[in-house]
């Protein structure tokens, strides 16, 4: 993604041709979401205009331009990083920390006057964000353009659209066939009463169909919508990446690949009801829909379905992680032997060398994000990236955070650990026993079916804050199989939870609580946990986690006078667990490596 | 309330002549919820309309009769009760039972035909209830009318208006003065650019005002709206209820009384804004609002702030509490003296001596709910009340479970114990532990100033859950000063959190997780805890509990193997604190049993 360094020269000037497009247009503020056609979390470069015209990199965050000045929001996750990134450029950080922090559509409220007009592009725009915006700017008489992509005008530059082919993902691996996935979206029309279901989110298009592609960086997704009714099944999709033996092949199975554009005309011929998700559907796709068509706003189905892993989805996906964990053995093996031999490693050598491990690995097909590995200082910041120009040596004394996971064809990996560099002192220990505390008490946790994923938050964090601390990100966030790494609708945060993220066998979510000490250092300790049947009782059904990441959690940086029996007995029985079941596939340096890191404390 | 208390023949009789009424009206379904043109918890007899026309004397519970049947929507608290209570009357108990439950609005979206009527009386419908009747009814074709109140033409008896006194709450119990609280009320307005406030719940007035009542069982408040604006203060209030000095004095303040009926037309002249409570007005006072003047809809600022108990209240409290521990003392010595010489115990018994105790301590008032004593299955239900018709001896081997709370001049207490009866088996040991594992759990919780209440439910349930047990309450509720027992916003349980339920310095909440065994026996261990400073870190502000309620944990139930040595040091701790702040109230009997409750574990 080169093309998307920019300097903060370039982004004064970038902000400046913006202005005045703005200014021509006769718009006040011009709103720029982290979003695309599809609400994707990573974007196809096409789509990364937040990025392109801010400099500010993070994953998340909306940028907002007016004649007097310019800000991004972001979360505390972002505030060290984009700080840092937009510091020069005349662009403020808003900071989204807590409960009641000014939302950018609180601000344009508070800050338009009567009469002066917002812009966006409606295309990208959810539909229940421009619900929310619309009804607070209306309120103060301020008004709504939406028919506005100024980008085009802005960027000259600006890719295209992604053109990479389309693949099938095969049994072994795809358990469900896509004429069982399509039926049982149908049943769920059918209960709701629709005609029609439209999707727009790539993850659901690809689960529904077992097809796979990579327009988008670490999802092995595919740019699409669909159009399923009663009987027949639209595919929308870039013209020559769905080649023609698999487009037959759909045929035959009922559904027919069309042009990519062709949605919004299909769109429009729309009676009856059509089901849709507010929150993944934008306004723009929405409005395309004829008005003498009803709709039905529902989670999709294939949400839902996708979330609950099946048991032959469990046992490829319990096979990937070994594969991931034998990746994790060899490359730190590799790594303990480098800093004893004194080799210069950074943290971009530890990328290269740990992305190329799990390359070797059966059913390995990429990452699934990039690479968190930051020292010290840069293990402060929960979403570094390392770059060329700026990174950090391992060397000395300290913590170095490794952040990193893989798409397998049987699952998706996702997994954090610490490792202690040189001489590691008290405070260093105390905080990452805290955080794994917090690690084992979740991972330890029995709850009734049912429970509403946000409920379980305070359990993780419990441990930190008797310590006066606390960590700005979410304790976990749902995985799918071989597919995004973030997918709900489970959620275990701060979030205000609905019905949805209810707690349901199968469900894949990460454990991950951590610390960060700006300047100083970073903890998290991530393993992903799946829900499965805890036994049913006279009080309802029960479930608990089964951990499924396979990779030691480093005892040398743990002080045992805060870890409790319980906490000793579990880490000592996750480490047994983790040695059964990854050590048959090492041997050499990388087994000793293991049989070293797995002893019980 | 005897007149409350109806025979199965009579509930069978009332529902037909409402059947008739209905007929007559063309209503096809009528709705009586629990609830009063004040939306209070606690019903003066007028409104309890639900429970004299179905005969279920539970506390929550929405009544909807139809021609051809007849439910109760309750939750899990009452099924046993409920169960008993309706059944042979025709009346179904539809069961409230966790997430996505059919709440009585969904039966009639699903049910009534399009182009049927559903009834009740607006004047007791709050206005968001409203909002969610209508959107889902309309969406069906279905008519709502508001207009009905029934019960008059179907009860003949029906009391009038409550006409108690109102009186002062005065200093030092009452630390604010009216014109402080007038004052901050104000600034409130002004912020949300309010020109009137409208607040139609009692304990918000009565806190507001400094003046009490006793128009509702256990709340000293009174029935009354009040209106404000930017000068001028109305209280509307039931003629001769206000005394002409009190009321003299109250105008010298800016507050004028007038009669309780002139509400409707005051509000019928407002313009300009507004601002009221969706959740706290109903539907028929929204519509008295001029429709020239604009509704802002916000918490009203009085729930924000009793919510927060001054140190001067703090303090009060704290002796409050030291009376009411005095209190359960004197009871208790009483009753192991008066079991071990086998006198004739009944739960009517304790309750009728144990508020006799209560009565008899410094700044005692009246109860602050109806004493729940329930030995063994009795203990099972969490609402139970002993009646003179239905009751168990306290004899044999059990536990007998007791839930009682005063109201003090300078506080509000409610406190749950269990105690062991002649010889205990190892399985109550085992439940009565594993509650009190989920007490002390949350009690020695520290959390980030600003925590959503809700999201630390799940720590007291933890250990429970771990034993595949759960209990079907919430875990705590609100509460108030010299007011009611239940008080929002905060409130720690499955509720779907909102902003206003976060977590601020001098909220008071129970902490109370329970274990029901039907048709054997119910645990619950209940203290109030306040929100108290645990310091600033460089992660912000937490906040830890004051354990405020002081009587002894009985040791005697206790299975000490399934405790870890950080539970028994809280305990042993919290004895400690209750000998040494209520033994100098206590002597004889008393002071001996106390000394022998409090010994170390």
């Amino acid at each position: 993604m080169d093309t998307l360094l920019t300097s903060k020269a370039q982004v004064r000037e970038r902000i400046a041709t913006l202005r005045n497009v703005m200014k021509t247009e006769g718009i006040d503020a011009y709103l720029v979401p982290s979003s695309d056609p599809h609400l994707s979390e990573y974007l196809p470069e096409r789509w990364q205009a937040r990025q392109y015209l801010s400099g500010f990199t993070g994953s998340m965050g909306t940028l907002m331009v007016w004649q007097s000045g310019a800000g991004v929001w972001a979360d505390s996750r972002y505030f060290t990083q984009a700080e840092a990134e937009l510091a020069g450029t005349g662009i403020s950080l808003m900071r989204l920390a807590g409960v009641g922090a000014t939302q950018h559509v609180d601000w344009l409220a508070a800050n338009l006057k009567a009469g002066q007009t917002v812009g966006v592009d409606g295309t990208v725009l959810g539909l229940a964000a421009h619900r929310q915006l619309e009804a607070a700017l209306t309120a103060q008489g301020i008004q709504l353009r939406t028919d506005c992509d100024l980008m085009n005008a802005v960027w000259p530059a600006r890719p295209a659209l992604p053109s990479a082919g389309v693949y099938e993902h095969t049994a072994p691996h795809a358990v469900i066939s896509r004429e069982d996935k399509l039926q049982l979206v149908r049943a769920a029309m059918q209960a709701a009463g629709a005609d029609w279901h439209f999707i727009s989110t790539l993850d659901d298009i690809a689960w529904l169909y077992n097809l796979r592609g990579s327009d988008v960086s670490y999802n092995p997704v595919f740019i699409a919508h669909t159009l399923i009714s009663k009987t027949t099944a639209l595919l929308f999709v870039g013209e020559a990446k769905v080649n023609a033996a698999l487009a037959e092949s759909l045929k035959t199975q009922g559904v027919e690949v069309l042009p990519y554009a062709q949605c919004t005309s299909e769109l429009a011929k729309l009676s009856g009801t059509v089901m849709l998700d507010p929150k993944r559907v934008t306004f723009g796709l929405r409005q395309a829909v004829h008005t003498q068509a009803k709709i039905a706003e529902a989670i999709n189905p294939s949400t839902l379905a996708k979330s609950r892993k099946t048991e032959a989805e469990a046992a490829h996906i319990r096979e990937a992680m070994r594969q991931d964990g034998a990746a994790m053995a060899e490359f730190y093996a590799w790594f303990e032997n480098a800093l004893a031999s004194k080799l210069h490693i950074t943290e971009l050598t530890i990328d290269e060398k740990l992305s190329a491990a799990r390359s070797k690995r059966a059913g390995f097909v990429s990452l699934s994000f990039g690479t968190i590995a930051g020292y010290n200082a840069n293990g402060a910041m929960p979403h570094y990236h390392a770059t060329h120009d700026s990174h950090a040596v391992i060397e000395g004394d300290g913590m170095l955070l490794i952040d990193s996971g893989g798409q397998y064809l049987g699952g998706t990996t996702d997994i954090t650990r610490v490792w202690p560099i040189g001489t590691i002192s008290a405070a260093m220990q105390r905080d990452y026993t805290l955080v794994l505390k917090g690690t084992i008490a979740l991972s330890r946790t029995q709850f009734p079916r049912g429970t509403l994923s946000p409920m379980l938050d305070a359990i993780a964090r419990a441990p930190l804050w008797q310590a006066g601390l606390e960590y700005g990100h979410g304790t976990g966030h749902g995985v799918g199989y071989f597919m995004n790494v973030h997918e709900g609708p489970q959620s275990i945060s701060k979030t205000i939870p609905d019905a949805n993220m209810a707690m349901q066998p199968g469900m894949i979510t990460s454990i991950e609580p951590g610390l960060y000490r700006p300047g100083k250092w970073g903890v998290r300790i991530e393993n992903l946990v799946m829900n499965v049947d805890a036994g049913t009782t006279e009080f309802g059904e029960f479930l608990k986690f089964e951990t499924l990441t396979l990779c030691p959690i480093d005892t040398r940086l743990i002080d045992k006078s805060l870890m409790n029996a319980d906490e000793i007995a579990w880490l000592n029985g996750y480490h047994a667990t983790v040695w059964e079941r990854v050590s048959p596939l090492v041997s050499g340096e990388a087994k000793r490596w293991l049989e070293q890191r797995c002893v019980a404390l």
